[in-house]
């Protein structure tokens, strides 16, 4: 029986847990914290740090294949086990191209995949120099995660309160449409496409309202999107699921906008609404088995459940009943033992033939639901 | 949080506890084989008898609710525990009349459901005073399973082989179609049913060879399994899961086999054939949501992999690319360490909108996917 590691123990990890359970894997994770999602459906558990060397050197080197929840791993240490033969998924050198995002700049450029213009800066002093860009979005190159590291710069006046550091500066696309698309690359190079789905912003926090599949988006664009997307992770020659997102601005023209190796938020809605989730298609990559069926049942609308503002400690879920009551409403939640504002702490997948459906029941799915504490508030 | 147990840990609670992982409930599971298939899903996993009424009151007196994977449990326990204020599902008195064949059948019998012809046996010796039910098959009242504590008297001189104790003689019906129907029955009785099955036996064997949904049956015999069966359910005056099979003889009338109260073999399509599967559907009642779709999304095959013949100790999976290289085919192993003959090893569930494409599909996997050994053969 294969023994397979997964770095990361959070609601990924704990949805590639549920899948595994279908297939013959002995499955292992690695987190710092004993009460994370994924820990405790696993096989065996290791407390570590996955950011470590040494803990993830040791937790691999038992194990016959390596795959990532998140890209926040000590990839020197994957790279030393990939050289002692163990399967990682994806591959590090991708990892570490995708890690640093001025190296995933220039990786678009050298493959010709079209990206919004954009300069790579060692210090924030150099923005006026790429004034030409402005107004622009500056991304730190590491450590950002989860809306940190990312700003706008509207004006050279704004550059003032840039980030240090090596950085992405990178012109404001005037975007019509936000597209992810999730792709799985198996052991030989084959590919599935699953259909691309639109998220939809919420204008004034900038949060991820609801993101329905498929994209409401014209053929010739989708084509552009298809096409752009498997020509990218082709490029990155590894095994994997790889979700792309892009962008589709106001001519219709589509840009890559950045790419996570891994199991992504965007594919969520894939366990419920297609034959074959991304979480199942994974598995069926690391086993060696025929690729899954990328169709989907019904359109779907996914809306993740985050924390409500002014809220932390143990979480309270008001609204349950309501959602789960809609025709085709899925709820999952992450187990986690704390909320806080904005904290990802569960999603909702709802099915329909009818878009208009769809985002009615999401805009009711955002009202009644949410995720308040016992503690305070 | 909800705390839940479940009593046995084989596949059906491996399976309810990857569906549990969507909910918010900490899930207990208590079997006597640490290596069971649910004993690292669970989040705490308790040896012990779950015939035994100390291992279950001990195990159940610090839960919420309680449920079962298999009937052979200790009832006095549960009754106690239920006393005390803990939710049970099923209801203790329902599984009382289950577990024992005699009292099921009476219970059939009292509520004017329609099941096959009987005598209740204290002793083999009444066979000749109730000869006119043969040809008959003799059940043993309690202690049968998987097909042990049944069989077949054909005559008089075949009673002499007849099981010794309680038993039920029932007169063999010319079947024409063998049905199962899982109802779930939410804590206030509200119920809903998923569509009749159809089992396609193979007749040397007398195993089943697959399980085709919707059952391929006329309008009127349809209408009669669903209200044979909800009826049935109603009777038990319990929340919970049940299926009912059920005979179609060749006048097309309906008579109930068996019940059981739990999730069960006949309901593992329902996982990727249906909306809300079987297991999910469990834990919307258990937890008190609404209830789940059970309409399916497209017809679907079930076909269960049983040890091969010959073959005892660590298995391996011949042919299981093939499987996997069906469209729309999906795989579950169960995760035993040991296969013998026979034993159910994992199922396989196809979708297709064609009934021939399915029975097609489901001949290529018994005669692709065999479960052989490491150790002999």
């Amino acid at each position: 029986m294969l023994k397979v590691g997964i770095l990361g123990g959070g609601q990924l990890g704990r949805m590639l847990l549920q899948a595994a359970a279908n297939y013959e894997v002995e499955t292992h994770v690695m987190e710092n914290d004993e009460a994370c999602p994924a820990a405790h459906l696993c096989r065996y558990f290791i407390k570590g740090d996955i950011r470590n060397y040494e803990d993830v050197y040791r937790f691999g080197k038992s194990l016959d294949a390596l795959t990532i929840e998140i890209e926040n791993v000590n990839i020197d240490a994957l790279e030393q086990l990939e050289a002692e033969g163990i399967m990682i998924f994806p591959k590090p050198a991708v990892l570490r191209i995708i890690k640093n995002k001025a190296l995933q700049k220039k990786f678009y450029s050298d493959h010709k995949i079209p990206t919004p213009e954009y300069a790579i800066l060692e210090s924030v002093n150099e923005i006026e120099k790429w004034q030409h860009l402005l107004p622009a979005v500056q991304k730190l190159a590491e450590g950002g995660y989860d809306g940190r590291g990312v700003q706008s710069i509207p004006d050279l006046a704004a550059a003032r309160q840039g980030f240090e550091g090596q950085s992405v500066l990178e012109r404001k696309v005037k975007i019509k449409k936000e597209i992810a698309v999730i792709i799985a690359v198996d052991r030989n190079g084959k590919t599935v496409i699953y259909p691309p789905v639109e998220m939809v912003f919420n204008k004034d926090l900038n949060l991820l309202d609801y993101q329905l599949c498929p994209a409401d988006i014209p053929q010739q664009v989708l084509w552009k999107v298809e096409a752009i997307s498997l020509s990218l992770v082709r490029h990155f020659n590894s095994p994997g699921i790889f979700a792309v997102e892009l962008f589709v601005d106001e001519k219709d023209e589509v840009s890559v906008n950045e790419t996570a190796p891994r199991v992504h938020n965007s594919g969520h809605h894939t366990i419920e609404a297609h034959y074959s989730s991304q979480f199942d298609m994974l598995w069926r990559v690391i086993l060696g088995h025929p690729l899954g069926n990328t169709k989907y049942i019904l359109p779907s609308v996914m809306i993740n459940i985050v924390g409500s503002e002014g809220y932390s400690g143990t979480p309270v879920y008001n609204g349950l009943e309501e959602t789960l009551a809609i025709d085709n409403a899925f709820v999952h939640l992450y187990g986690k033992l704390q909320t806080k504002p904005g904290r990802k702490m569960g999603h909702v997948t709802i099915l329909s033939q009818e878009k208009q459906d769809l985002t009615h029941k999401a805009n009711k799915v955002r009202q009644s639901l949410q995720v308040v504490s016992r503690n305070n508030g």
